[in-house]
């Protein structure tokens, strides 16, 4: 296996140790500024601030544009496909999100709605048991009909109706209408990250393994050779969860306090180049370092390397949104499982940390970073220099935890139809943290709890290591 | 359950008789018409007798154009997608049709030849393992690259070259050039049926259960209440298998004699109103009517009604390329597994004929029929009367018949890719017979053998019945 | 790889061409002589000709025994378990096979008859839909209970009953009786033959490949040696199936007859060491050999031999009922389904036989050969010697035929649960001939139809290769 | 449904809640007394403190004649067969526990062992990748041999040279190999609980449901009838997991410190009597009860009650190790998922506690209960009146906890195969608290942590309600 690029080797020589530790503790904010420029004008809207009803609108529109935006580079038959039952078709994501604000805000409080068609709320309605019955997940890519056309006469015909709610004063009376909005809008969002790694997974599924854009012009590696330092935090009990103003998920709160041991964490995610080091350690091959699960995945499914990577000619390449790239060992890895990233602690004789851990760490950093806003669309080596300060906290990859997602102390879902949002899913799957190259700007907080199965690997999932203080 | 239409149920009135027999042998030409009227003025062309190079040519650009109008109807997302791994995409019978030239046809022949594109083999081969890897037959709707834009690009490129393989003289110093193309339109009228069924199995799939075309004006019943009459035949030593000039599949040869015994066949197929009373007469859930394998099928899979069809508000409908419409009980039944035809059968009191009793039956009879030529694009009811004679043996449903799909005495699959194109199937299938309302007009012949998995009905297949002459 | 035996490898050596032809056409008896002294000494009356009063009794008295003599050497725990769904525990047959008496015949027949136990016809019922629920299939293995020891019980319990059926006069009375009796003991017979099939699969799926019996001294090779001849045989028209006195199953009839067109059929059956020099030749990596459906499976389960074939040191082996022994090339191969012997009849330039062409190529040959009453429990090498006639009809390995299994002209299954029989088994399935070396003596027919699945091999299935005849 | 025992009912009259709070905290022994007499003698020996070296050998001892005497009941069909792949063969447990000995004690550490069978390593590893490929978990019932007799000469072989170990004063120098010996026993007591769940599981699916053993005389009930309450516990830090003497786990430490929050417990487990309450109430009917993951299997598994509930002429019945009886309402639910436990649990409006909450209530309970010492066989109802008192805490039912099974702060799997013992399994399922009625007496632990995944309900698994304390 030749090698392109060289950097952030250093693992690989020292044997089973990833990086040494420094005692620094705090952090001061990283420098990394938002790229716009490739994004609709409008998409720095979403880095206001908050709910105050002018501002409200403003985002709504930003954000339903945005997701046109990101369907624009597609023809009618690519938003149509489904790779995998994981995996939605874009058109799906455009009506599905568009059903959200039809069922859940303009059909209840919309005077004069009139509904778009009767039967999208079967096509569209994605796992809310209490809207009735609906097209089965697996089966999402079957819906030639409605057509993409009609999907964005949907869209603009929804579109116009939340209009009048704001034209009409509706919104300003109701703060719980304005509070629905901007979960609506927080949900589109989430779909707007589904949409490209759901693409991506398309693509990467097609024998001629098409680019969702061409490459942009490389950009000059901002050094990415820097070796991990560990960061050390104290323990002691830290408080826990959302309670600031403006939008956050239920599953953020109640805000609580949780008992932390003295822990030290990586300045940066793992990069590609660690990874190779451990498929070239055999990692793959060593049953000692996995999980059991992890390891009966591994056999039945023969893994061999993260997700979309494939050797050819003897060279590590990575479908990408822009096409079959060979990999760029300075960074991050990105669409590793949970079972994955722990074996790969494992065998660096590190471990993942809890989420409660990244959370208390991640104070006092601004929520910037490589997210969608910078439209690089992939994760991107890390500063050449640490400073003793953590890097890639927001953005690049969504950083796998150890811990469990599970309700914290004293939650409830919330009663009807918008309680089945985040806690049917508390069983069997691990937290992330910090969002990725594909989560819109504006969408991610410190609180921020996403999560998948341990299995799961389509998205932009890498992991920044942990370990004990001493 | 109601009915809507009222013919044919003299079955359920007899209990376990279809139909009573009379002694007549011979036929008499049906006296249908071919309407041709809406569909392409020169499919006419196909009707054709045979490979003369001018003839040839004209029914290459007939058959051609033929895919295309096919396809109009639909939007390049409803040409993309693929419901099950039997069904293929209609972008993919366009372009798999088209690859079958390219490979078999223009690449060895036509010196100057350039491939449209490298990729396309990988993308189109079907099924010819001489011919190299090939996307999988249930992921062919994973592609939405090519684009449909770029095979109907891919189409009209190897169009121009088919015509200078004739402007240049190349077809007419080489017969087996002929003979070549003379298959490929035969191959292409074959996926022509296939696109036909493959589109309303996807249309079926979907919860709008969108039509492929408005419904036609209804034709006025062409009588279709006449009960079953049973034509008998001689036995003794007949001559089977295609000895004429023009084109034939291999596996229609070597034309050889069997030994029959006395029979009758059936004036019609049997219709939807009888399959009703077999239904009401609890057939779908009498184990002793089946054969074991069939029953575990409906067991399985639940099957309790032809494919398509489906209760509403109390009344049979059934899925058609004009949407689901009301099941018309004077049509044949169509889309029936061989399980359930034989089941059916049993329940009769009858039996399937053979092929090879089929066969020599039509012996005499016209290739008209209910076919893609009168475009009603779906099995109509037999006449009003008999007289004696044999109906609907060409169109309307492909005819199950008891015998399995092998070899004739003393076939050889040709040499190369193009002897993987019958005889590689030539096991636990059954062979079917008579062409469908999705046949091409001139595709059929008394010899043709269709065939397909017992358990399969995705097909537009029904059935005659046949019994023992005393 | 290495060989340990060299014979009958002329194959190899000349290409493509198994053997030559020879014009000889009928045949003389073969010499083979029933090697009974190590079968229980009442075996031997199992070959006496049939169905009056007292021969039937000792028939039965004599088929009964051996059932619980082929268990013999099993513990309770062999007789239990079932290693695929195939494959039936031996506890099962020796109650499935007395269930069968007792369900048909005494408790019908018998006035004074007490039922073993209401709970075994559902433990014990194998696919008789007409007589309600039943065990499913593939879970035979889980019934510990009834034990081992009750089912000797039953066997017992009914076997007394059976013969108060004889001192009582019944059967003499009653011809139907005698007839169901007769059947009672066929069906016996075949349990009898799975029962060693389905051990042999048993301990081939255990880890230490346990023998069920050991090894008996080498026999001398009879020959083995010789190469094939092929016989001729006449064209023209043939009576086919069972018209004689005696028993004979409902699917050997009705008598008819049918078109046969000059063949030779190979004067012995295909060997290892044949079937070594078609894996040498890549014969499981050639895609153009096999049936569509073969090859499919060749490649999704991974065959790369014969059933029960596996490498050890270098060489292969061959799982049997003596255990692992080395393969011994002079011997049928067996254990090969229906896509393997029409894959290597392609490869050698030749074809199987059908059932029609065996049956009449039979006639005159006794029906004596190399079947369970040898007690070889192997098919064994041919004579060295074939002087025009062929060998290894009756016995050694069941011989593939290109026949579908099919009703044969006039056909019907016989009303009520008997009829469930054989004809629900006519659809995807194909025709061996000749039974094999684990075929209770007197059991086999020269009219005898068995069948099996096309991808089925854990029987003692072999082939017979035949040609045209120019 | 008819009912036969009218118990614990309260909870279906007021709707929505299951028992009301008492603030009473800490807890006085139950008076439980263990019921040994009708298990072997030295059973007794188990409740002995810990590892001197005397002490162990007799523990060693009784440990291994447990395995026997659980064992005896059973035919040795019955222990030979394996009824899905999460349940293994009793003989594949008492050999396995066998082979743990020899692998991991006898051969490393006995100069003079000889090995009982070089096959057995393959056939009795259960999951340890260090110790090389071994039989698939799926077909351990596949081995008919080793013979039942073989694997208890197997056990008798260890049982001398384990003797010997101490004889000989290995043991009294070398602590470690009194440590592994330690761990041994506990392994093997693990694998007595999953014997009698495994042969209940079994018994459950064979059509005669047989018993293990005879029911025993009715037990007078102890009351039943209490009414839940809930037990106060006040909040902070607080210390969990192993610190004493003796064995435990390495999954049971380290010992460290969490954060609770004040909570309350139910008084008892959740009946039979609750659980009818649920399902009539439409609990298995009403998808807002569920996690995603759970409805989604009630649906595709047809989930109504729990695993080995069935109805019989109107009434519920339990499969039990006593055979098919009607369901004693007053007793404990057992036999149900984390997925039915927290459906359970919100259709109650309560919660699942934490296994910390669990941990930290018992404290100051003697580890005394229904366990496999009273040979009850399973739950019993709690008594009659709680006195502020928690019951059923250790026996009965394992409790489901909301905690997922994850490594406390600072745990490192050991090196080498034992390290494979717990660490491995850590994803994906959750935390059981407290043994239950199979757990062999002295193997409980305050601080035990069992788990299964949220699907699995063949144990003896229910649930203990909490909730948050105002």
């Amino acid at each position: 296996m030749r090698r392109t690029i060289s950097c952030n080797r250093s693992l690989s020589a020292t044997g089973s140790k990833l990086g040494s530790s420094s005692p620094a503790s705090a952090a001061t904010p990283d420098s990394e500024a938002l790229v716009l420029s490739t994004l609709p004008a409008d998409a720095a809207a979403q880095t206001e601030a908050n709910s105050h009803v002018p501002g409200l609108q403003a985002r709504l529109l930003s954000s339903r544009r945005l997701s046109l935006a990101l369907a624009a580079p597609l023809s009618d038959e690519d938003q149509t496909v489904q790779p995998m039952d994981d995996a939605s078709p874009t058109k799906w994501h455009l009506a599905h999100t568009t059903w959200f604000y039809e069922s859940f805000i303009l059909k209840p409080n919309l005077p004069d709605y009139r509904e778009f068609s009767a039967d999208f709320e079967y096509c569209f309605n994605s796992y809310y048991e209490s809207k009735g019955e609906r097209q089965p997940r697996g089966r999402r890519g079957l819906l030639t009909r409605p057509s993409a056309p009609e999907v964005r006469d949907y869209r603009a015909h929804v579109d116009a109706a939340l209009a009048r709610l704001f034209t009409q004063g509706i919104v300003g009376e109701r703060p719980d209408l304005a509070s629905m909005i901007e979960l609506g809008i927080n949900h589109e969002q989430q779909h707007q990250e589904l949409l490209l790694t759901d693409v991506l997974s398309l693509f990467a599924a097609q024998p001629l393994r098409p680019a969702y854009r061409a490459p942009l012009p490389k950009v000059e590696s901002r050094g990415g050779g820097a070796d991990i330092e560990y960061i050390g935090f104290d323990g002691g009990i830290r408080a826990i969860g959302f309670d600031g103003a403006g939008f956050a998920y239920d599953n953020e709160g109640p805000r609580h306090e949780v008992l932390l041991y003295p822990y030290r964490l990586a300045s940066r995610c793992v990069t590609n180049g660690e990874w190779l080091a451990f498929i070239e350690a055999g990692g793959y091959r060593d049953p000692l370092l996995w999980l059991a699960d992890g390891w009966a995945t591994v056999k039945t499914q023969g893994w061999n390397a993260p997700l979309y990577w494939e050797e050819r000619d003897g060279l590590w390449h990575q479908m990408t949104l822009e096409g079959l790239l060979p990999v760029d060992e300075c960074a991050p890895v990105t669409q590793v499982s949970y079972y994955e990233a722990n074996a790969f602690a494992a065998w660096a004789g590190k471990r993942l940390p809890t989420e409660f851990e990244w959370e208390v760490a991640s104070a006092g950093y601004p929520l910037a970073g490589n997210d969608l806003g910078t439209n690089a669309l992939r994760p991107r080596p890390a500063p050449a220099v640490h400073d003793g300060r953590l890097s890639q906290m927001f953005g690049d990859v969504w950083e796998w935890t150890s811990s469990a997602y599970l309700p914290y102390p004293g939650y409830r879902p919330a009663p009807g139809a918008v309680g089945e949002y985040n806690g049917k899913f508390m069983v069997s799957q691990n937290v992330l943290r910090g969002g990725s190259c594909a989560t819109p700007p504006g969408h991610i907080r410190a609180t921020y709890r996403n999560f998948f199965y341990p299995y799961q690997r389509w998205q932009f999932t890498g992991l920044r290591l942990a370990e004990d203080a001493a």
